[in-house]
C-alpha cells in the first residue's frame, strides 16, 4: 500500500512535469493603442477593422496549430497586418514630415533572446520579414535606413516602390498634423488623429513546446521628423521575449516607451519580483507610464500562457486566440466579440 | 539619562538624513573593453591612455566640485574622449565595412529619465553633445543618420569633414579585418583587434544633490555593415540612469547587450531583487553574458554613490573620481594608479 501510494506520487509528479512541457499554443495580437471613441469609426470601419484582426488571428494560429513555431506565429500575424491598409505599418504607414513612410520593426526569439530589428526602411514590403532575417542571417541584431535595405536586397526580400505603402487617410493625417488651422481637404480622421503618435501593429505568442516569441512593426509618429526612431525597433522597449519571464508587444507614445523600457520592465518585474504578469502589466502601464503621462498599451504572454492585453488609452485594437476561442476587441470597455 | 540617549539617536537620524540629501559627488569613465594584455601595450602608449582617462575625470569632476549637474559631468567627460583619438568614439572612430565613420551615442538624465540618442551620424563632432541635444530641444528620443544631421544644423552643433574622424590605426584596422589573409601594411595592432567589437567610451556620474546621468559615445564595431546600430544608442542596452536604481554605461559586444538589455537589467536587479549594485552586476556580466559567449562590461554607480566597474574581459579602460581620489586603469588585475 506504501508502495502504491508512492508510485502514484511519482506518476501524479511525471504527469505534471510532462503537463508543463507541452504548453497549449496561444497568440496575442494588437494594431495600436489611441483614444478611441465608438463615435469615431463608423460601423463598417469598425467591423472591417474586427475581420482584419480576426484574420492575422487565424492566420498565426494556423501556424501553430501545425505546429509551427511562436516565432513562425507573431511573423505570420505581423505580416497580415502590415498588409493591411488598416494599420500604421507595412501599407497604410503614417508620413514623416518630408511626406514619406519610413517604417521600423522588431522580432525576438524567446529561447535564446536572439533578436532583429530594422529602422527608417522605405522600400521593403515587410520590415518584420527583414527583421527576422537580420536576426537569422546577419551578426548584426539593428540595421538602419538604405543599410538595412541593402541587406534586404541580399537577402531577396520583396521590395516595393515607396508610394506602395501610401493611403489616402494617413496622408491627409500628415496634412492635418502639418497645418492643424486649415480646414481644405481634410476630412474626419479622429481616431487615426488620436493615436498618431502611437498606431503600431504586434503580437505575441506561445507554441506547443513553450518557446515565446514578440514581434513589432510600425509607420511611427505621423509629422516625424529627423529619421526619428520610436520604440518599435528598440529591443527592451517596444519589443521583449524570454522564456524565463515572458513576451511583450508595445504601442503607445515612443519617446516615453524608450525612457520607461516598457517591455523589458514588464518581464523584469515578472522575474526579480515574482508577481503575476497582470501585476507587472498594470504597474509599467497603468501607474509608472501615466505616472510621466504617457499613453499607450501592451500585449503580452507570460511562459504558463497567461495573457495580459492592457492599456490606459480608451481604446487599443486587439485581440487572442488560443484553445478557449478567438476574442476581438477596440474600446475599452468589454465590446467583444467572441467566436467566429 | 534616559532623554540623553533618546536625543543622541535623535541626532544621529537627522545626521543620517541630511547625508543622504547631499551627495559626495562622483564620476566613473570607461573607454571599452576588451582582451587587453600588458604586452599588447607600449609603456609610452598606455601612459597615454591613462593620461586621457585622468583628464577626462578631471574635467568632468571640475564640473560636479563647481556645483554642476551630473547630467553636464557625464556630458563633459564624453567630450574628452570622443575628442582624443585614442579611444573609439568621436575622432578616432572605428571604420564600417565601406570605410566610414558611422557614430554613436546616447545620454540619460536619471531625474525624470529623459534621454537622447543618436545613431549612424558622420559629420557631427561631438555625437555626445548631439544625443544631449535631441534629449533637450527636441520631442524624439532617437533621431539617424543625415536626419540627426539635419537637427545638428539647426540647433548650431559643430559640424566636420568625414576625414576630422580619420586615424591611420583604425584605418588599418579595418584592412585587417577586411583581408585577414594579407600581411601588407599591417601594423600590430593586438589590443585595438581584440577591442574591435567594444571600442566605446562612456561617463555615469552622481552629484551634490544625489542626481544620477549616464552617457555612452561610440564608432561601432570595425567592419560594420548595413548602418548596423549597436548598443550604445539604445537606451536600456547601452545606457540608462534612473534615479531610484542607478546608472549604468556599457562597452561590449553590442549585439549581445541590446539582447540582454544589459544597463536596464542591472538597475532593475537593483530595484526589484533589492540586492546590493556590486551582486547585480556580477549576475549580469560575469554570469548572464557569460553563458551567451559575450564579453564586455561596465561602469555603474547607485543613488547611495557605490561604485562599480565591472567587466568579463581581460581588460577595460576605466577610472574613477570622488572625494576620496582618483583612481585609472587597464588591466584587469589591480594595475590602479592613485591620486595626482
Amino acid at each position: 500500500m506504501k508502495y502504491c501510494s508512492l508510485l502514484l506520487a511519482c506518476c501524479s509528479l511525471l504527469f505534471v512535469n510532462s503537463n508543463a512541457l507541452s504548453a497549449e499554443p496561444r497568440l496575442v495580437i494588437h494594431g495600436g493603442a489611441g483614444t478611441i471613441a465608438k463615435s469615431d469609426l463608423t460601423p463598417k470601419l469598425e467591423q472591417a477593422y474586427l475581420d482584419q484582426l480576426k484574420q492575422a488571428l487565424h492566420v498565426g494560429y494556423g501556424v501553430l496549430e501545425n505546429g509551427g513555431t511562436s516565432l513562425d506565429a507573431v511573423s505570420a500575424a505581423v505580416v497580415v497586418l502590415e498588409d493591411s491598409p488598416l494599420f500604421n505599418a507595412g501599407k497604410g504607414s503614417s508620413f514623416s514630415h518630408e511626406g514619406r513612410n519610413e517604417l521600423d520593426a522588431s522580432i525576438m526569439d524567446g529561447r535564446d533572446l536572439s533578436a532583429g530589428a530594422v529602422a527608417g526602411v522605405r522600400l521593403v514590403k515587410n520590415p518584420i520579414k527583414l527583421a527576422r532575417t537580420v536576426m537569422e542571417n546577419s551578426v548584426h541584431v539593428m540595421m538602419a535606413g538604405s543599410g538595412a535595405e541593402a541587406f534586404a536586397r541580399e537577402n531577396a526580400l520583396e521590395m516595393v516602390e515607396p508610394d506602395y505603402f501610401y493611403t489616402e487617410r494617413r496622408w491627409q493625417m500628415l496634412q492635418r498634423a502639418k497645418y492643424p488651422k486649415e480646414q481644405t481637404r481634410i476630412q474626419p480622421v479622429a481616431p487615426l488623429w488620436e493615436e498618431r503618435k502611437m498606431g503600431t501593429v504586434g503580437a505575441v505568442a506561445i507554441d506547443s513546446e513553450g518557446n515565446l516569441a514578440a514581434a513589432t512593426s510600425t509607420g511611427g509618429m505621423t509629422n516625424k521628423r529627423y529619421q526619428r526612431i520610436g520604440d518599435s525597433p528598440i529591443i527592451g522597449a517596444g519589443t521583449y521575449a524570454d522564456n524565463a519571464s515572458c513576451a511583450v508587444s508595445a504601442t503607445g507614445h515612443g519617446e516615453y516607451f524608450i525612457r520607461a523600457n516598457v517591455a523589458h520592465d514588464i518581464c523584469a518585474r515578472l522575474m526579480y519580483k515574482k508577481i503575476p504578469l497582470q501585476q507587472a502589466a498594470d504597474e509599467v502601464i497603468q501607474q509608472k507610464l501615466v505616472s510621466m503621462g504617457a499613453k499607450g498599451g501592451i500585449i503580452a504572454i507570460d511562459n504558463s500562457g497567461e495573457v495580459v492585453m492592457n492599456f490606459n488609452t480608451t481604446g487599443m485594437y486587439r485581440g487572442k486566440i488560443g484553445p478557449d476561442g478567438l476574442e476581438v476587441a477596440v474600446y475599452g470597455e468589454k465590446a467583444v466579440i467572441s467566436g467566429e
